[in-house]
């Protein structure tokens, strides 16, 4: 059986004047989950979402409320020993034909339940319900995420107003099944280049074949041995990994050139730095080049307010193997976790839904933590 | 010093009707050429030329002309023993900005001096000048070699009048730097495929990469050994080389699909389907498919005509390694040669050139083998 639970006015587009929806944050977290998931925001068109979110925290008097573009961000300022950050993105991917949202027994479906307006809700109730927390609270809901890097919110709000992103530890909302992930891998690319000189094929002898030039970086890629690494008692598993490989001038032509290009996920206790000298030496012999890098970030497990919300949440710490914008949190010196009601594997796609009993948990569980 | 041999009146287009040229084969070698030359002929532009032609030849009482489309066909019927066909193509590459033609020293600069108006140069020169040849004669002049295979004039005349190109033996006058190139290696393309699992580069463990499945194919064509076999006294020389090689779907993925496309090259002694065999047998557990193949041609040289007519030349046959159009005649049941002034290293260059010593050395070797 199939029924909605939303019941906010239709979302309005930039060419279509609306009135802001109104977010009751008294509903359930599944509830207001949904309320979200029908107001659409497709990265670059938060607007309207930006605004409903703001207008709700401005009606919490525990609250001091600042926007930068679509990036709203709330704050206590209750003097605690700690601050602690809880972020999520605003944005979504294109919607695939699967709005509004539905609910089939304990899932809720739509684009953007996972991903991650489960968590959005999860914040938005702690946010109402918790207007005295044992640690300073900074809730922070940013914009296009989901788009490239250099259009992050959450990047913005770092080079616009990193005070506002100042904290002890940091949790992000992102889609992880309820569980704690800890840090996140580094990512690198580069290219691994061969050359050689063209002839006709008719006569290949003169010339000298640089796909054949390829053969060992492909054998060097197919037996390498990635490295399985335990920090702060989590296991992160790296990889390198031809995700391209180019090269040709004609059917007739032997080839001058051939291009793989790598991808090194790498475990947090690398810097890029040392990553890159590593993609060097495996590759040694080769024209190698960096096309871009990202730093992991480490766990940061043994700040006391992560442990303490490890211990709230009662789970198991997994290691993050994606990029996330924890990373962002870290390069600011700012430990973070992911911990979300979202399920990762099913974000982006046209079947994406969440589990409404994973809201309330996470709900719940930060409760307890910001009570203890 | 430079100078221009040429005096023919200014070239026309389809949309400036232009009297026909008038070709004086009383001229030399080297003078017609440059005649040929400045009559501009690109690929699908060969009317005026082909006009010019077909006039000169008409004047000839000795010949029978026909045409079809831009081809013009020229023969004696004198009932003589063996029949030969000499043949050249009237088009030319697109002009580099190397034309009026000019003449430096013994040297004729000008789009399609080597290819191949200087072989058709000695084609006119031998229709005007061996009224009473020893063998019945064919003379052929074709449109569109250079362009793709479908709008070749010799391969349209094989379809339309096959009854044309009957002959014991036939000469065509591509750039052989005036010696006799016999036979030529067929040619085939192949792609050779690997296939795989998608997943996240991020958990790359879960995914099965087609590129790195791919390294055994590069690894066989770096280790093959092309064989060199010996025909009619030819060597000939094979090659089996990639191409173009294809994969990855995103900078994060692990890719499911990897493609080497092979080209090979083999000697006349193998069909088509001896060539597809080995191809299969090289890259023997993977998927092989054969996207286009053109046969060779044996050399021929055993037949009285060829022989008679390597004894004119008194050079030494060489095996042709590329492609050209005896392949066709090979198939006609009619053994042919490579013999022209051009130099084939030249063609299609913008310092294309030919000598034109090698142009009357060949009309001479020509004309003597016509009148032993």
């Amino acid at each position: 059986m199939t029924r909605s639970l939303a019941a906010a006015g239709a979302p309005g587009t930039a060419s279509t004047p609306v009135s802001t929806p109104v977010l009751d944050l008294s509903l359930t977290g599944g509830e207001l989950t949904a309320l979200l998931v029908d107001i659409p925001s497709v990265s670059g068109d938060e607007r309207v979402l930006a605004d409903a979110v703001e207008a709700a925290l401005r009606a919490l008097p525990h609250l001091t409320v600042t926007r930068d573009g679509d990036a709203v961000v709330a704050r206590t300022d209750l003097g605690r020993a700690e601050r602690v950050l809880i972020a999520g993105h605003l944005d979504t991917v294109p919607i695939a034909d699967n709005l509004p949202s539905r609910v089939e027994g304990d899932l809720l479906y739509g684009c953007g339940t996972s991903d991650m307006k489960a968590g959005v809700a999860v914040q938005l109730r702690i946010a109402a319900t918790v207007p005295d927390p044992n640690r300073d609270l900074t809730f922070v809901f940013y914009d296009c995420e989901e788009v490239e890097a250099t259009r992050n919110g959450l990047g913005r709000l770092a080079r616009n107003h990193p005070d506002w992103l100042a904290a002890d530890f940091a949790v992000l909302m992102e889609p992880s099944n309820a569980q704690v992930e800890g840090g996140c891998q580094g990512t690198m690319r580069a290219t691994v280049s061969t050359g050689g000189h063209r002839a006709h094929s008719a006569r290949s002898w003169l010339g000298d074949n640089a796909i054949h030039k390829a053969a060992p970086v492909l054998e060097r890629l197919a037996a390498y041995q990635p490295r399985l690494v335990s920090i702060d008692g989590l296991e992160y598993h790296e990889g390198l990994n031809a995700v391209r490989i180019e090269g040709g001038v004609a059917g007739n032509v032997i080839p001058d050139s051939c291009t793989v290009t790598v991808n090194f996920r790498f475990a947090p206790d690398r810097t890029e730095a040392q990553a890159e000298a590593h993609v060097r030496e495996v590759f040694a012999g080769y024209d190698v080049t960096i096309t871009d890098s990202a730093p992991g970030a480490l766990p940061g497990l043994g700040h006391p307010a992560a442990a303490a919300f490890i211990a709230a949440t009662g789970t198991t710490p997994q290691a993050k193997f994606g990029w996330t914008d924890v990373a962002r949190f870290s390069a600011l010196g700012v430990p973070a976790v992911n911990y979300g009601p979202g399920d990762p594997n099913l974000a982006h796609t046209r079947e994406e839904h969440c589990s409404l009993a994973a809201v309330t948990e996470c709900e719940k569980r930060i409760r307890a933590w910001l009570q203890e």
